[in-house]
């Protein structure tokens, strides 16, 4: 199996609802580094599971919709608790949409919001 | 699947039984910079696979069992060679014991011996 | 010259005021990687710049002050322009606050925001 | 599932064939940060996946063949577009070539091409 | 004293000349990281060093004039041993004449060449 | 001013002397990640600081000298409380002596001990 991975950023604001979050009930924010990995069984004619700057683009496009935002104010992020799991999904989410039908197996996506802490989502494509 | 990472370190002191590890035979030592990953198929109630805060306790209090120690020296480790993969198996045992019944899926513990040399244990949970 | 150089995060929100920032005028927030290095000519009797622990718990404070909230609602931050050089300055000051008088000659502050961009300040004690 | 890896780099000049590279169809070059992976689902005698100090001269090896070198001239690459992931294949199979017969499961072989993109190969042994 | 720091990297192909460089007088490449630092002793009316955004440009112009190329080839190079060192002069000089006359009061530009190896140059401005 | 930074490591155990190292005062050991770096007001005949595998080979003779020992047996360091600040200048000087006049004229060596805590030590030559 091979696979590809790009990185890009946002920094975002954002607050989470549930006791377990203790402060970060609080309107807070993050830096998300966000790595992108792209999965395929073989490579394609050019010896490549994706391009690496197209790829770039799709990461980037998604990081161009959330970042910069308090994302408690997005419409289309209402009634979702915005947590470092649930984020990587929607991020994992928006770059399948993206990339289907160029042959790719898989995406992986993870989200570090510091040094000591990320989360990961991985999902069939 | 989904999983949470947190990182934590420890400074130990041992010595490596076997002629395969050399000068590692000596008593020396090594910080690990040990890595804990939590996997889940699907989120919880609260958005989550586990809460940052609480794995990183989990974490902590494993590294504080071990830390500032020389492991040739621990009675419950009599008998145990123990080799940074060993010790990624250990710590995961003793995380996975805290952590059960709390719906996980996995756990994965890696440990960094130094910029060029990791070793890591996954096990079910 | 002896330095040490402890390492800790803080989570915030907040927006910036002026055109140049573009996007960034609009609410939003960062995890800031935070580095204080404390310099001195000399060790100490202990063959220390400053002990590690005493460190990290002076940089912790100071990230717990800081840390998940809104830095535009912070009474004590009224007319201050959040920028990354700013809080880099902010936070040296305060770390020099709670080390005083103790032979330190002086300390350096770095906020990293994302892997590829940083800001630093670096004042006498 | 035991693993370890150990990192190690080569210095290489090449050209990437296909439209879809862009500028990097031109002669340049690249640092590789190379991570080698071995898998072993139990330990062996000495509670070790393979030792470190054979792993890593196994990796040092093949980065000795290709480092320092023009690869769109190397005879043994003729007809290769010698892209990241099949740079990742190759450097992967002849790790196995020279580890093989020795109990592991797997290998794993990822090259950092920069701080902001690598590929990877996963195969069996 | 204030700095801001952007990284960014570039892709060339090139040789040392002389003997002290041993295989690296073949043609082979790099990755060269790029770490571009700013300083400045006071603040600006806007609270920043420079703009992040400004700072991440000039350095992005000057990769583009340098990356994806062999620089043995390059004409405005000819006579120049493109050293670690010498290129760290040459990316930080070119950067000098983009943000010159914007009250900075120095420039340093780091290299890293691997994840074990890099170079500086430090200049006012 | 150039300069140019090589990495390396040791693995050591010791155990610190003072009340306010806490459990450090233990046996344990330590993982220090070493960087030598090497400063020069302009560059030599070849357009370099110092050879990067001429660097390497005098950090690692002192790696060697040190690594893989309990620093507290070592004869040569009798009554030396080998604090991270303290080793950083031993190393320091221990290279200054491999490299006098070679018409540098600095060296800093900094040891990080964990992802989040390192000292350093800076001298002329």
């Amino acid at each position: 199996m091979f696979s590809v991975t790009v990185r890009d950023h946002m920094l975002i604001a954002h607050s989470l609802r549930g006791e377990v979050f203790g402060p970060a009930q609080r309107l807070h924010g993050a830096t998300y580094v966000v790595d992108a990995t792209f999965r395929r069984a073989s490579l394609d004619a050019d010896g490549i599971v994706v391009d690496i700057g197209r790829a770039a683009e799709a990461l980037r496009a998604v990081m161009s919709e959330l970042g910069y935002r308090n994302l408690d104010d997005e419409p289309e992020l209402a009634g979702v608790n915005t947590t470092t799991e649930a984020l990587a999904k929607l991020v994992a989410d928006r770059i399948a949409d993206r990339v289907r039908g160029e042959g790719l197996d898989g995406i992986t996506v993870t989200l570090r919001e510091s040094h000591v802490a990320w989360a990961s989502y991985e999902r069939p494509l």
